[in-house]
């Protein structure tokens, strides 16, 4: 960090699978911490985490909360960013928002800090923080993107039941015992616990992720049409998206294909470029079965790259297996990179 | 049937998961049958199975086995139809090979019946199955040409766990239980038994299906690649493939992206000719959350397609997710299909 300054931190949504993440994730940040602040809905106050050893008390979220706050990190819902970013940049804190609330406000940055850190310098108090199925995809376009032009991207996702949260984590384990049993299988959440139908999750993949938008696609499909465009800044990128829940519990995988504007690119130019940019391990030998599994992803920072392989028929074609932890580069952490970046770049 | 002939039918390979369901499929089949005979490894000989009621013996294969024998479904790996499909041609059966050991070979036939039945008019008594993640494709895919016309196909597959056959199913469930009750994971067969390593399938996704070729791909998608091209009979088809293992028993999804040669046709447009055309279901109606699912393909003849929907960067760019049962359109259904087309074109 680049000065000595101490920041008080809250967390809005303490208790939720990524606000968990978070908690974690900030033990170990080398930001300076005066306080921490877990808040959360009033059904969840009273409830305790640990921080460092300590125990901590979560709070009700109110206007009042954000008192002395520097840096606010709201994973709780888009109507409870909508409710409370207001109060809490009159009181002086920098909200960074992990829900889709602000994510297209053309006022509001969308930020992955090795993509667009420069995005940064226009906040206006509030960053918002991409959907996960996006940001670890456009981790790995960046340097691509840099080195040998980019023109379309067409993605399909394999995505961890933990994106759905704690309880469809717990229909997951629950529906899966239940096929073991061979007893009847319930579903009350997945695909998407605003919906009207539900379906079975264990041994099954499911084509739908959030609700159904217009012209056919899914709110989840749209969001990594339009968020990829904005944080690349190619709004003429040409972009296509079809995201499906799998029976995985941590770790987002999406197979990803890609034209490039070079012609005369080999899969080990593409290979050398991935393993020198930021947040990127690359993991491709196919002599040694090596390619990036969801199972290894859990916990980790990293997004991780392989099955890199060049389109037989186009020369211009590639295709990658990108590989991140959904509640980690995906959500928790990319936060708090954003945050550690505000304060390398003198913004917090 | 178009005759009154009876046909003596061998299954070779009847123990097998694709064998089991031939057999199944056989008891409801229209062909009129003089006689079955079951046949497998030595090491599988004197079990028995029932088909209508009665048992019947498993015998062990021989170049003697095919004596008397119309037709000869076989599905016991390549090295068996490499082994004993001369014998059994030239006892004067035609024989029905689900192995990859003829699909590419330029005398032999590849049909997916709803495609190219006239293919089967050059058979020398024997006709190739295609691979299961191929024929589901290729159903779809052949309405959309013959309307549209297609310039181009890339699919990302979700494939369920029985198309590694019966052990592996078993590895499955292994797995499962041990995650579920917080045990360590074994794997010894997943992604491929012929492999060197092997990972954890239960709550994962497994970008390796068979063993690894050339230019970075795995068989499985070489197969993907150079089936559609033949059974589609477009040899300048663009056609490029992702083969993913998914913890699903039976049913395979498949994410396509097309490029037809039109620019208007509507997603009602394509939905029409889908809706009309042989062996394909289509489910696709987001207001009602109705899309196809592996779990309610099972045990199906039918393909299934949906979440149909226009690239919105590229008018003639479609996805579709189409989803079969892998062990029966994939594999048995096929096969049956094949010999009762047959019989109606009056060519056994």
């Amino acid at each position: 960090m680049g000065n000595m300054k101490e920041y008080t931190i809250a967390v809005v949504g303490a208790t939720g699978a990524v606000g968990q993440k978070m908690i974690q994730l900030l033990e170990k940040s080398e930001i300076p911490l005066k306080e921490l602040k877990l808040l959360a809905s009033a059904r969840s106050a009273g409830k305790t985490a640990t921080f460092k050893g300590k125990e901590y008390k979560i709070e009700e979220t109110t206007n009042e909360s954000f008192k002395n706050v520097d840096i606010a990190l709201f994973s709780a819902g888009g109507s409870i960013t909508k409710a409370f970013e207001k109060a809490a940049r009159e009181s002086g804190a920098v909200v960074i928002d992990n829900t889709s609330a602000f994510r297209m406000d053309e006022n509001t940055p969308l930020v992955v800090p090795e993509v667009n850190a420069e995005a940064l310098h226009n906040h206006n108090q509030l960053i918002a923080n991409p959907n996960c199925s996006t940001t670890q995809m456009v981790v790995a376009l960046k340097p691509i993107k840099e080195a040998f032009g980019l023109s379309r991207v067409i993605v399909s996702t394999y995505q961890a039941v933990s994106g759905a949260g704690v309880e469809a984590l717990e229909e997951l384990d629950t529906q899966t015992a239940s096929v073991l049993k061979g007893e009847e299988v319930e579903a009350s959440i997945l695909p998407s616990a605003g919906d009207k139908k539900h379906y079975q999750m264990a041994f099954n993949v499911i084509p739908q992720i959030d609700l159904f938008s217009d012209e056919g696609y899914t709110f989840e499909e749209w969001k990594m049409i339009n968020e990829t465009k904005k944080i690349m800044g190619m709004p003429n990128l040409k972009v296509s998206a079809t995201c499906v829940r799998v029976p995985v519990k941590y770790g987002h995988s999406e197979s990803v294909y890609i034209e490039i504007d070079k012609d005369d690119v080999s899969v080990a130019d593409l290979r050398a470029v991935l393993a020198d940019a930021p947040g990127i391990i690359v993991q491709d030998d196919p002599s040694t079965q090596l390619y990036p599994l969801a199972t290894e992803s859990e916990d980790k920072k990293d997004t991780f790259v392989g099955r890199i392989r060049k389109d037989p028929d186009d020369k211009k074609g590639f295709h990658l297996w990108i590989v991140s932890d959904n509640l980690i580069k995906g959500a928790a952490w990319n936060s708090i990179q954003i945050a550690e970046t505000m304060i390398d770049m003198n913004l917090i």
